[in-house]
Formats: structure tokens, sequence, C-alpha cells
């Protein structure tokens, strides 16, 4: 693997409520020089939850304004500062499906556009589920899908879901399904 | 699912090179009114390609400016104006890895993060490789990793990977493996 280009400078050079963007002047091993832009996300990162009961994976429909469309996917949210992944994802649960998990467990850190953001994402599996409610600031209430854990294929082929965090998430849940956890 | 959200305004905030951010001015169907920001990629769109000979799937070592790493995954890139998603692939793999493809196909059309960007990814599989180099602007050669199509669950592990997308790519990799593509 080669040396890691030198980073020369990083220079802030647009910044939005949301998006903070920053301009990297880079130089690689071999000389050669680039400025590259990266969205530089200022947070501990965001959850992707995976909650399932006994029969079921609980997905969720929500506006996505980067699709202008509903997106059929996991629970999802950013991490707010001081709190652990998991403490995020339980938070995040209650306030889009109104359960919370006795037993939250981290699948993998990974990362979305690792060329163009700083974003780190975690996935996590819930389980042992009850219903506990939070207050989120959405702007709606959130329909939920109950899919039966015996069918994760014909979900990883629903037109609604596009996000590759959601297939990817779904993907290694028939894994873990297969492995023998209790149906 | 509820009614769509109505647009009410959608505003360019920020512009650098790379990013062009807007803010949009959203009413719910419950009347809830919302500002969301978004990154508007103005790109039809970029391609993630999964090169296959008779026994290896090629991946790349790629530095990523987001994670400040060499980041293993697939050859990727955007989509030129007037390319074709088959022609932008077939071009990334001449210019990263030296090859051309008699045989591309399109697995799936995914957005990486539909709630923040109006980008689309398009996944496609290109198979009967031979050697051909295109002219790229990536600053240094990068590093090929021709893994066993026998292995895939091992590369599903590997700690250099960190992006969804590859990790999506390889999951579906193994499953068109395993419905009997002839090793």
């Amino acid at each position: 693997m080669p040396e890691k280009p030198v980073v020369h400078s990083v220079k802030t050079i647009a910044q939005t409520r949301l998006f903070h963007v920053e301009a990297v002047e880079l130089e690689f091993s071999n000389g050669a020089r680039r400025q590259y832009e990266r969205i530089n996300n200022d947070v501990a990162g965001a959850v992707t939850v995976i909650p399932i009961t006994a029969e079921a994976v609980i997905m969720v429909r929500e506006y996505a304004v980067g699709s202008d469309a509903y997106e059929l996917g996991f629970v999802k949210g950013l991490i707010d500062p001081g709190e652990a992944p998991h403490e995020a994802a339980n938070r995040e649960l209650q306030e889009e499906i109104g359960f919370a998990a006795k037993n939250i467990r981290l699948i993998r850190k990974t990362r979305v556009t690792p060329h163009y953001t700083t974003a780190v994402g975690y996935i996590l599996l819930a389980e042992d589920l009850y219903a506990k409610s939070g207050e989120g600031d959405e702007p709606e209430e959130l329909e939920q899908l109950h899919w039966p854990l015996s069918d994760i294929d014909n979900l990883l082929e629903h037109k609604d879901i596009n996000d590759v965090r959601t297939l990817h998430g779904l993907y290694w849940l028939r894994d873990y399904l297969a492995s023998g956890h209790p149906l």
C-alpha cells in the first residue's frame, strides 16, 4: 500500500446548517498534488438500526428530500453529542417506531461515502423490543412495515428500497438468521 | 403511504467545485413545514463496477479524502455527461485497473444517502475482461487486489473495506456466484 498523502491544508469553503464543505490540499507519495473537497459532518456519526421481533423485521417509510420520495428503510439518525451508538439507536427506535430494545449490539462500523464525506455509520441490531415512545423531530408519524423474517429475499427486491445501507443491513440480517438465530 | 410533501421552494445556498447545497422548503400532508437541506449532485449518477475473471474479483485500493485512508473497494466513478452507465463503467475499468469488459450489465440502481443527496448509483457486473488502458485523472496508480471468488465471505470481513456500497456489492456477488455462475 502506498504511503498516505500528506495533507498540506484543510480549509472551510462553505458552511450551511447541515453541510460543512472543506477543501483539502494533498500531496501524494509520488509528488502529485491535488485539491480534493469533502463534507465534514462534524458529528459522532449516524446509526442504522435493525429492529427484529421473533417473527419480523420492522422497517419505516420516511420522506427523503434527496430522492424526493418515501424510502423504505431502517430506523436511523445522527448520534447526539455525548451519546454512544447504542444509546442513539435506542433513542431513535423510541422516536421513530415507538419501541425500545433491551438488547442492542453493534454489528459493524461503516462509511457511506468515504471519498466524499467524513461520516461514520454504525449498524446495530435491536432485539427484545418493548413499547416505549420518545418525542422526536419528525414532521409526521412514520409508517411501519413488519416484514416476515422468513422472507428477507423478497424484501431485498422491494422497489421502495434504494438506500445501500438498507440493502447491506438486510443482507447481513439474512446471514444472521441463517446462522442459527432462533426464528 | 402518505401523500408526498409539497415542495414550496428550492434555493441554492452554497456552491463549491464539487458540492451544490440546496435548501428545500417543504410542507408535509399534515401541514407540518420544514426546511431541509440536500446536496444536489447535478450529475447523471455514479457507477460501482464489480469486475470478475473466472477465478477472482478485482478490487482496488484508493485514497479517500473523507476517511483520510486507503479504502479497499470496487472501481467506481461519476458518469460523464452523455454517457450511459455501462459506458462509464467500461471507461472507469480502463482508467483504474487497465481492463475493459466485453460483457457489462446493470445489477441495480441504488441511492447512497437519499435523505441527504440527489445522487443515484448504478452497480454493474463486468465480465469477459481484456487488457486495455485508459488515461484517467487519478493522481497515482491504484493497487489491485485479485481475491478468489471462492472466498467472498472473508472479503466481507476485510478491515480495509468500510464503504457500504462495496459491502452491498460483495453480498450481491456472493448470491450471484451461489446461484450457479460457473466458477
